[in-house]
């Protein structure tokens, strides 16, 4: 057989390393792709200018975009299969990646837990991404349900690994230079909030909407080279469960990213997720809204230039966010779509 | 608050200077995107071999590509509560633009003009554009109906500019290297026809159509960073006058001007706007004709290499432009959607 | 008359060259517009650094890509008013086409028969893309179905010129440099079959299927500034036969390209192409699968690097490939789109 129909369940082996195919050259071109598909406006990923005086050689990358090309990567082997993308956690970003970089990824799977069903297990992996001179620029890990082949097979090994529910504020900023705040013009960004203006428990609503279409999505997602099949085939998808072809949730998560702008024009480097869920699932014709709450601000050890701010983004569909819907007594509210807690650095 | 929901009538200053937020880099890959975007086929903004036989150190930007991403910046600030764009004045390609070129804009608060209702007025604008180096690329005026907040609030000044009816010969083709005539090659640039085949009068059926889907003019105006809600925002639309997103009026002119290459293919460069008016909304599944007359035809002083046509391009939804559709007894024609004055320049 | 309304049968001279207009430099910004078309993950094209250690300088441009800028050339000369795209023949890739380059075309008019109905008839052209330095980078043969203007108009010539079947072992692979097979990383590039892998009748599903949309191939037939109405004018279409907008047959091809990695990951060259058909009109909303057929292998003269496989891709719509659906008794099954015959280099 020389096709790949995906690993099931069975396939994985604790402890396995798995190195992934398609090493993909990112260019500025991926950055302004990125641009016209979610509408970013954050300055040191706009503008080299911008991102020189502040401190960079020139504009990264969009860290989200970092993330969908190694996450992209991993699809073929880890979860072709899946039912369903269950969380993330101790998501790291290690070094700005310029345009130019050729990316590629590993994944060793840390944990394997069949369901009580024995039609499913679910498998959790750390994925690192790795620039072309080997070194890591983004390191997470998640979990996925993967079907099994066959309910009778026997898994190998059982083990739920121990992560993180938060990463920690010495772990944060080392894919940032030096940022010189003086040179950092606050009216070019967007917004004259600094770090010390947001505090915890601070709630903002980034008040814009996006409609989402099947091309947009679907070009986002070749993007990335992420061959899920539930994202692109509408044939097999009108018999599926929802009738559709489902949105990537990473495409949710830079569609919410991109709006939070309006409030946090200043956050502009992702340093970690701590955790996060794709909520219900996402179709074409959807609006998704988001809004934010500041669950914790913290310094960075040895680090005077920028600060980090924990942040809870929610997205919903089909719904503003004037009220901040998130859990009601039963779960989620129903509009809710993605709730994503990560670090984002502020300059002081 | 931190977020930004736009300007009203009443925030706007006579005289002020709006510097406007995130500067962007401009890249080869916005050219490849604009060709995707529109199929524009000029063969200076096309091939770097052409514009560097013609003059040019590579092929500049499309001139509109600069007027979008300079238009783009200035939208959170001045049209967030727009009601309508009412139109354009003296508008002048100062520079061309070079990928890799950091784009910024600032805008002046040149006029004010309350509405009699007192619901709404008028500000007028100019939006200049500069590059890295601080030099102007463009300038251009335009007028708004904006919104007010509380409509008794009294107007702070009110001042209507006097704005010239055109862009005068002598202020042409700054942006343009001495044109190497005899190495521009007519056949590679698609028609035979030069500045001196062109007379007052003349009128052109562009022929050809195109039907403009969401996820285009939604990539478009994201690749310009414009946030004005009314493009992108289905389920706010849904409940609007028109309950649909409208097209940013950009993108329509965008298309008129790749369309117009059937018939004015050496028209290389766009070097002023006279006026400009969106006469009607263009939705999703429109499809866009053009036709254009010159209605002047003028030597630039001290450019020997080129003449300019002053040009009105009037583009139509769903109706071809055979005919010639633009005003009738009682105004614009059902079909018309743009009617766009101009100054574009061709090799003698 | 300054616009081209596309030349009829009765315009085509035999023997005539025509250069066609609007030279075009190709950019990294293509190669990622091209993989957010399509989701191409073959590594040669995806990654620099894979590239490099290959023997490449850098990643060339898919293969496709380049046959469609050129292609899209000569429509207008060309196609314009063609009624169908009968064939190709003799397509050859003579020199690989990196980021930066400029490409043109031209034509020569090789064969021209009326129709029996003398209301149409076939024009075949050899069409030829050249680089910068005018070096040919392609040259293909294809025939298409022109209409006539007059149908009284007595044809100047009649000539059905002599198509080689299939292009010889001999003439493949001049594009490529010497392949280091020892540095060649089969895990990244996702498949651990190599040539002496693939043996003649093998038949490989591709499995994947991926939906099209009208935005989709829109930007891909514009990004290749091809200029044939009936992909882009549903105001027109909707009176025409079908009611819909037509999807450019090379997008169908660049398509079935890219589903085909799943099955032959290191075919990292199309070096010929032998023939080609496509069978059924695609329209937005279908899903397209393709499968493969291993008609032939061979040796390359001189090249002990790679071999070549002589492959038969066919692309279906809305009906996945299992069972290799192909021709029938009367004809090609109905759910046949593209039948495509050319040859894939592979490294030993």
């Amino acid at each position: 057989m020389k096709t790949n129909a995906g690993r099931f369940f069975e396939d994985f082996v604790l402890g396995e390393t798995i190195r992934h195919a398609t090493p993909r050259t990112v260019t500025s071109a991926d950055a302004a792709l990125y641009t016209a598909l979610y509408g970013a406006r954050f300055a040191v990923q706009s503008s080299d200018a911008f991102a020189r005086a502040a401190g960079y050689p020139q504009s990264p990358l969009d860290d989200w975009l970092v993330f969908h090309v190694v996450f992209g990567k991993t699809v073929p082997d880890i979860s072709l299969n899946a039912v369903a993308n269950l969380g993330y956690a101790d998501g790291r970003f290690l070094k700005s990646v310029f345009p130019g970089e050729t990316l590629s990824a590993v994944s060793e799977v840390i944990g394997l837990k069949e369901s009580s069903n024995r039609q499913t297990g679910v498998v959790y992996v750390r994925s690192t991404g790795f620039d072309s001179g080997g070194e890591a620029v983004l390191t997470y890990c998640r979990w996925v349900l993967v079907r099994k082949r066959d309910p009778a097979a026997v898994a190998r090994a059982e083990h739920v690994p121990d992560l993180p529910k938060a990463v920690g504020a010495a772990d944060l900023g080392g894919a940032v230079p030096r940022i010189d705040g003086a040179a950092y013009d606050l009216a070019l960004a967007g917004s004259p909030h600094r770090f010390g203006d947001y505090a915890a428990g601070e709630k903002i609503d980034h008040l814009d909407g996006m409609t989402v279409e099947e091309a947009e999505h679907q070009l986002a997602t070749r993007l990335y080279q992420n061959t899920a099949k539930v994202h692109f085939d509408q044939h097999a998808a009108k018999d599926s469960r929802f009738g559709r072809r489902l949105i990537y949730g990473g495409h949710v998560i830079s569609l919410a990213r991109a709006l939070s702008f309006n409030g946090l024009a200043n956050a502009f480097h992702v340093a970690a997720i701590n955790g996060g869920r794709h909520v219900a699932p996402v179709f074409a014709g959807d609006t998704v809204y988001a809004w934010s709450e500041v669950l914790d601000t913290a310094e960075v050890p040895g680090r005077s230039d920028f600060g980090a701010l924990r942040l809870r983004t929610v997205a919903t569909k089909n719904q503003p966010c004037g009220a901040y819907p998130h859990k009601t007594g039963e779960g989620y509210d129903a509009a809710v779509i993605l709730d994503l807690d990560y670090w984002a650095l502020m300059p002081r």
